[in-house]
């Protein structure tokens, strides 16, 4: 089974990386950019055929390694 | 308008960082990890209505900025 994960910064943290992004963004002249955020995304194919099961492990590797939850939220979509 | 983008890496390009990701895993005990490739991923607020046109820019960003077109693919999505 496949799943996309996604992480993102909390709402309050600061973003550093995004910020240069945004700040070349409007260098290269796109002023009507309101701001940009970056976060991380991952692919993953599990060998699990119960979808249940599969989800937790998901959700397991983001708390154990992938997410950082004290600054990091993270959701999980699942693919075709 | 929000959009997000995901940012992958090409089928054919190797992605080390999703590997170290995979062995860590593989370590931690989930040993039905298939494979986990890792990309980017932006949040990004536009100040424009029109949605044809918000499209075109963050493609734009995307073609000029955000992704290497020689090894990785982009996919745009919009945010309600």
């Amino acid at each position: 089974m496949k799943y996309s994960v996604t992480i993102t910064l909390k709402k309050d943290v600061l973003d550093p990386q995004g910020k240069v992004v945004q700040n070349t963004l409007s260098n290269l002249g796109m002023t009507n950019l309101k701001s940009i955020r970056q976060g991380k995304f991952f692919e993953i194919d599990i060998d699990e055929n119960d979808s249940k099961k599969a989800e937790n492990l998901i959700v397991e590797m983001c708390e154990k390694l992938l997410a950082n939850l004290i600054i990091e939220d993270y959701k999980i979509n699942k693919l075709k």
